[in-house]
């Protein structure tokens, strides 16, 4: 008869120490891209950009209106207005200096327009009172600058504007264009290899054999992955074969993959398979960790490449996959600040956790209440209504219902 | 001389009921896919999903040890063992229905393994002592079910999973993995043309002649659409000529797309200019809306094709790219339910707005401080740190620093 491996878990160590240690061992990719800005969404930027121009590139009316030379509108007002003469006109995209302003005439301005030489400010059509094609009153008196804006107001030419490691999203795409950064250069998307192991796992579009469950925490990890900014490529399951798991990583260590994705079948003996595996043919630099769920994750690196070994059951791969996985990706594909968004909320009802272990329990957010899901790591489903997690730290055992609790939100 | 065309808005609508307008003329896209699960993260289900079996697909142990008949360790407990004769093993993958338990024998189970016929429950190994290798002590009294998981237990075949209109995240394909869901039926990615027009605006991989400004709104359209789920084109910008900015539009609506969106230049003559173009190749649903920013904002059916004319600041345009045209481009998608991320904070400087307008004013979250970060339209920079923004209904024009805000993120 054969006997299971039943060594416990006996190097746990903490989350926040397991998380240092992952991030101290992976550095940005170091390969790079220059990619046109309606190419660039969602990629991460590997230098600094600086306005190209000044923004606004010149002076130029904020409202449609007048302009004219500020000291001229003194004492005008409903009562008393003051007459300008109109000497042309200027829209958006017009030559500004192609006229000017003297003593008590103006310019009628279309809001974009630069202003013409000589004026300071512009008098809101709302506040005039055109009598005639060449004649208008005001009845405002305006100060410099008045419903202008300046030439480099917004952004001096030179300005830094952005930094290594930001995320290219919609806002900032549209602030390279408006500075005149057509083109930037991005990080490459990390290539992650997902190597899903385990004898009990079959291809969702099998059939599915008895004893056997279908392989789901792959495709999740895949998506994360691409979430994250990276390149995932999805292996088919391994065995749990010693021999095939080893020449399997020792062959995806050599390939030019950035990172390896290990998931692994979810008992002590199978995981101390894993950490005997990564030992042998590579560094491991931890095996377990001191949270639930997520105890049997370990890390190493192989042939120089980060291993992360994730634990088999969905749920607790899932957590893990956001807590510890997420963060390293995200340094990996470039990212300088990886914070997951947060929301508060009241506990609608009692949380109990083991006080040796820190616990993420994963919730579901219903307005301004906060409700525990987490019945059991096999209830596979809770995770597609799982919206974040709360946080255990090691020590307490125990939130009350009706305690306002932080949330760390998914990323999925 | 030529004369602006200074017709005021004077057919504003409020912000709700511009996007019920909206909302009521866009359909989703009658265009599908059926994808492998890796292909679709991101994508809009068009089809219901249900468990394709039970979830888990038999009853197995939940934990490390040995399955048993639980009502032979009635009494058993640290002073007082009880005996079991362990009769073999089982491995997650392997048939259950190969071993049977009897009264006081047991089969040593690895978590994930099918449970022995004739077995209610597994004791946990910590709860044993093995003495030999066919004989173990168990030590605790356990329930019928006591760390076994039920098949059937988290979703039964058949049972709905997710509906038509849910957005495909890394939390839902790991179910639809793990229910045998290895295809999908998706919406097909709506095609959205922008079409961005103006005398003063230049691609920003040009020079910047004199009075001109790079053109920033259309790239960050173009994000936002990809971001939304949709295919986008961008179109070269087209001058300011009714002639040539009809004849674009005629040619897009006629062409296989499924929105258009036009970015028309700021001022109030160039509005007008869009809505008599509108008008007279289309219908013109609405034009100009009760909101800062966002006045200049007109809508329209041309062609059967949905038409949103988009204020062309950049400010403006993201304001009302997020609050308009997103749930717009979402509905298009597929997606039957959309909703910004809300969070909550202490506004730190009093905000003043117009009482008769519903205004939207960009902040900036640090940590639970909400920051105003709006000075003014042409301060594109802004939009690069704005986190969302915080609204003022009609009716209100201050609100005081210190008050407690609702802030709805970007999506960016």
């Amino acid at each position: 008869m054969h006997k299971l491996d039943f060594k416990p878990f006996d190097h746990l160590i903490t989350y926040e120490r397991a998380l240092e240690i992952v991030l101290e061992h992976i550095k940005p990719v170091s390969k790079f891209e220059c990619l046109s800005i309606s190419d660039a969404y969602g990629r991460v930027l590997a230098e600094e950009i600086y306005a190209k121009i000044d923004m606004p590139p010149f002076t130029r009316a904020a409202m449609d209106g007048y302009a004219l030379i500020s000291s001229c509108t003194k004492g005008a007002s409903k009562e008393n207005p003051k007459l300008f003469k109109i000497v042309g006109t200027l829209y958006a995209g017009e030559d500004g200096s192609s006229l000017s302003v003297s003593q008590n005439t103006c310019v009628e301005v279309a809001t974009g327009a630069e202003l013409p030489s000589g004026a300071d400010a512009v008098v809101r059509i709302e506040d005039t009172k055109r009598i005639s094609d060449t004649e208008v009153l005001v009845f405002v008196q305006v100060n410099p600058m008045t419903n202008v804006s300046k030439k480099g107001y917004d952004k001096r030419i030179g300005e830094l504007l952005f930094s290594v490691g930001e995320i290219l999203d919609s806002r900032k795409i549209c602030v390279l264009a408006a500075s005149g950064n057509s083109r930037v250069k991005v990080f490459a998307k990390p290539k992650i290899v997902i190597l899903p192991t385990g004898d009990e796992i079959v291809e969702p579009e099998k059939p599915l054999p008895k004893g056997y469950i279908y392989d789901s925490s792959s495709y999740m990890i895949y998506a994360i992955a691409i979430k994250a900014g990276c390149q995932p490529v999805r292996m088919p399951p391994v065995k749990d074969s010693l021999q095939e798991i080893r020449d399997s990583l020792i062959g995806i260590s050599k390939s030019d993959c950035d990172m390896i994705v290990l998931i692994a079948g979810s008992s002590v003996g199978k995981r101390d398979f894993s950490a005997d595996i990564l030992s042998e043919i590579g560094e491991l630099k931890f095996r377990g960790l001191r949270t639930r769920p997520g105890m049997p994750t370990l890390f190493a690196i192989v042939n120089g490449k980060p291993v992360i070994s994730m634990p088999g059951h969905p749920v607790s791969c899932f957590v893990v996959a956001n807590v510890l996985l997420l963060p390293a990706l995200r340094r990996l594909s470039g990212v300088t600040k990886y914070e997951p968004i947060r929301a508060k909320g009241m506990l609608v009802s009692e949380v109990r956790t083991h006080k040796d272990f820190h616990s993420f329990i994963t919730v579901r957010l219903e307005g301004e209440k906060v409700v525990p899901i987490f019945r059991h790591s096999d209830t596979t489903s809770t995770i597609g209504i799982s919206d974040g997690y709360i946080e255990v730290p090691i020590g307490i055992d125990k939130i009350d219902a009706g305690t306002i609790v932080e949330v760390k939100l998914f990323e999925c």
